[in-house]
């Protein structure tokens, strides 16, 4: 059975704190949506001229799979349609399909609307029949549905009634404040599907208890048939429903059709919209994150290497994702040998090889100084290499130095401008018998080290000004003041590969320091040229 | 109804990627979990001399709710308990409770443990026997509870009557993969609740499908009495399952009673082990975040101001968070208000208070620039007498500098310990009309500033002298390499008070030098002597 898939990270979404999407953005994300293959893509609101443009742009796009809907609000109390501009501007725009909102708590009507039940009907009639004079698809959104249905059934009842009879293509139960059990709203879809049949009833649920996608799957079960949600979850307070799990429990756990083969995109997706909307991904999500198939323990590394079954619920393929083994001390010799498979010939991969021991010993050595791999895998293919004396060294440390200086500045305001800031590195290195002597400014001091050994390094190796830091994370290890250990995790790309270097030291320069070391090397080993 | 509230943070929670508890941060989280409440806190894993020796030092803790639980594993195939070093020291311990896990899916039985139905059961039933012989209150995890029961429901059921059988208090049924849906976990956990009854069967969820919360609440109203979770949901892969999402889901919306009136401190305690684990709290997540209460999407303002009710599903204050409004700021300006009460007279409190306008405009800046003062009461009592006028200056900084300087030094080891490194402050101050300029060495440029910076005030301060550092945190705000904006938290104590300051800028020696100046200032404006 198909399920539409609605959504509407464009417009719900972006109500969430911190997401924002300039118009390009949204462009982007329009397309990315396309791809993966969702039936309907809420873009936005209807409120002005700037946002009846934007349909006209994106009534312009051409699209493969989806629909794109404008988001709007039925007539006021006492108004008429045509005398609501952004109800003209939705009936005239080029989208062939609308969603309206309205209430269907009688709380709601009378204390925030402050109006009767009666004139709510109308308006929900009135606006309905309007836009599909005007030859739209109308989607008619039930807010507080759940809340309302709990509080007086019957209005509830009365008020998706109007809706259908006004001619509204589906109706969707929306759970407004993301306050209800999944079982209730399974209960609640229930009667509404044994009254209008299945095909016609949709779901939109927020987060607020955790379970939204528990709430939709359940909804889905009792028949609906169209499901709301955003990507990554995004939205206000605890956010929508999490499409990107939603889509593949739906489709693999339960059998319903969402988007077809296009299942495979999702992980790529999901990542491109997160990027868009420029938040960290966050990789323990379902299904999609780096870590949702990363395996850490001894045991489960173990047991997932004999049969993958055993600590896997599903294929990671399935939605363009893929297994991921980290290294630890956690992890065990199994891993490590696993590891260590493109560097040794088989014959060396045992339990028992002097190097695999050998190896292992200095990790957890390394380990207890605070130094962790695993966010660090280019590091740790250093160490491998050094410890099989297979690692290259691109220059060699004559002397470093970092100054930072400041002259009386009182101001919060200025300080964190650091307009009276000035970081200066010196560092000596020598590559064979060469040596070079160069100085770096910068924002901080690891801005200024960076710097200066680029310039030191780009004599030897030119292909160093394709590198580029993108991140840059500091952890305290041990509580009791500023004598604790620094562990520092940098970030590069060349602009094809990313990958992650670590250092540790009680002194957060030399950690820092390390790390940009392991990932200069890092570079270089990787680009002989 | 009494439900257990088992943690398991310290152990599976750890188990998460970038999750890394020292041995001091587990004894801080222990107490922020007994603070809460919970029933049961699992510490750590049965491993090796370390462990036991762990196990010791948590004895010696002393709770006032919770009962310490330490972890492990069956004996091996053809093994005694007694000739298994792990299984003797958890008998051993001074804790009185032990969790062991086992299989019960014959899969994993044949193809990891490559042993048979017969000889599980066995190993099963000699370690709970050995662990109750032993006077422990023994819980048995049953892993991978539920795709053994899908594969042979009768094998599964017999590891639980042995488990029960040989002793066992508690039969934890475990999602272990995190693949499947609440519906069929209802199911499951009623078939063996009908069978042993209520009060003996636990449930463990992951989150692989995002439904670890909705999953242990329909066990629960199954008939599972224990809950295991984590805090924010820490662990492997997708995580567990969220406590801080579950324990207020249970006791409001179900009536179930977990933690009693200490559910007012669930944020807090959430948030104070986030802290601990170094982890950027989720601001998003259910009725703990930041977000979780608040409105930026005007119509739900309007609503939520004229009711409550409208777009929240509860009172925030249940759980000890409060209701927040973005751009309006009306709710901020209240909260501001009660923070001025010690500082203003009551006729200075009122909402159109110039001096509260000036407050709330400032903090708006300064918000905007990367300060943050949720955990830095010190630096914003600073702030408030700042805008007030009346914050004292106890001396001027003329200039400082930081010099950082190694020589080739290449091995991590030596790095890590720091043995070549050397960083030099020199700091020049007044006093009135009396100049001081003083030199400090430290292991690294923060504790360098701080020795320097003390040097030059005892003259003046001699209270100085009891006052240290206890605590120094980072945090990279923005992506984007190493030009980012940098937050350093500084907590300090002189013997009685703990008091923390908040710095932010670009480079963060001069964030420390911020964050440092303040904890000086807020320790001699509380010592005027």
């Amino acid at each position: 059975m198909k399920i539409e898939i609605y959504d509407t990270t464009l417009r719900d979404g972006s109500q969430g704190c911190s997401v924002d999407f300039s118009p390009e953005d949204k462009l982007t994300v329009l397309h990315t949506l396309d791809r993966l293959g969702v039936s309907y893509i809420e873009v936005g609101m209807m409120t002005d001229r700037t946002s009846a443009a934007f349909c006209e742009k994106i009534a312009g796009e051409r699209l493969q799979t989806a629909v794109p809907v404008i988001f709007g609000q039925t007539c006021r109390p006492g108004e008429a349609c045509r005398d609501n501009a952004a109800l003209r501007a939705m009936a005239e725009c080029s989208l062939s399909a609308v969603t309206i909102y309205g209430k269907s708590w009688l709380y709601q009507v009378n204390e925030v609307l402050h109006t009767t039940a009666e004139e709510n009907l109308r308006m929900i009639w009135e606006t309905v029949r309007f836009l599909k004079s005007a030859g739209k698809q109308v989607f008619f959104d039930a807010e507080h549905f759940f809340d309302g249905y709990s509080d007086n059934a019957e209005y509830a009842m009365r008020v998706v009634e109007t809706a259908f009879t006004a001619g509204a293509d589906r109706v969707i139960l929306c759970d407004t404040n993301g306050g209800m059990l999944p079982d209730t709203i399974g209960l609640v879809v229930n009667a509404v599907t044994c009254q209008y049949g299945i095909g016609k009833v949709g779901i939109h649920c927020h987060n607020d208890l955790g379970m939204a996608v528990a709430g939709s799957v359940s909804a889905v079960l009792s028949g609906a048939s169209q499901v709301q949600g955003t990507i990554s979850g995004f939205g206000e307070r605890c956010g929508n429903a999490n499409l990107n799990t939603l889509i593949p429990v739906l489709q693999l756990k339960l059998g319903f059709d969402c988007i077809g083969q296009r299942l495979k995109e999702l992980t790529s997706c999901a990542r491109s919209i997160n990027e868009t909307a420029n938040r960290a991904f966050n990789e323990n999500e379902p299904f999609v994150g780096g870590y949702a198939f990363t395996h850490k323990a001894g045991t489960h590394i173990d047991g997932v290497t004999k049969a993958p079954r055993s600590f896997e619920h599903m294929d990671p393929a399935a939605v363009g994702n893929r297994r991921n083994i980290v290294i630890s001390s956690l992890s065990g010799r199994a891993a490590l040998a696993d590891k260590m498979r493109s560097y040794l010939p088989p014959e060396d991969l045992t339990k028992d090889s002097p190097r695999l021991l050998e190896l292992a010993k200095i990790l957890k050595e390394r380990e207890s100084l605070g130094f962790d791999y695993e966010d660090a895998a280019a590091s740790l293919s250093l160490l491998i290499e050094e410890v099989l004396n297979q690692r290259k060294r691109y220059f060699e440390l004559l002397h470093f130095k970092v100054m930072v200086e400041n002259s009386a500045v009182h101001t919060p305001e200025a300080w964190a401008a650091a307009e009276a800031m000035s970081a200066i590195a010196t560092i000596k290195i020598a590559v064979g018998s060469r040596e070079e002597l160069t100085a770096g400014e910068g924002n901080g001091p690891v801005n200024a080290m960076d710097e200066a050994l680029r310039r030191a390094l780009v004599r030897f190796y030119p292909q160093i000004s394709q590198m580029r830091l993108t991140d840059y994370k500091v952890r305290v290890l041990t509580s009791g003041a500023t004598a604790s250990v620094v562990r520092v995790l940098i970030e590069s790309t060349d602009g094809v590969e990313i990958w992650r270097t670590v250092g540790v030291s009680p002194d957060i320069i030399t950690a820092s320091w390390q790390a940009l070391r392991d990932s200069v090397e890092y570079m270089l080993s990787r680009h002989r040229d």
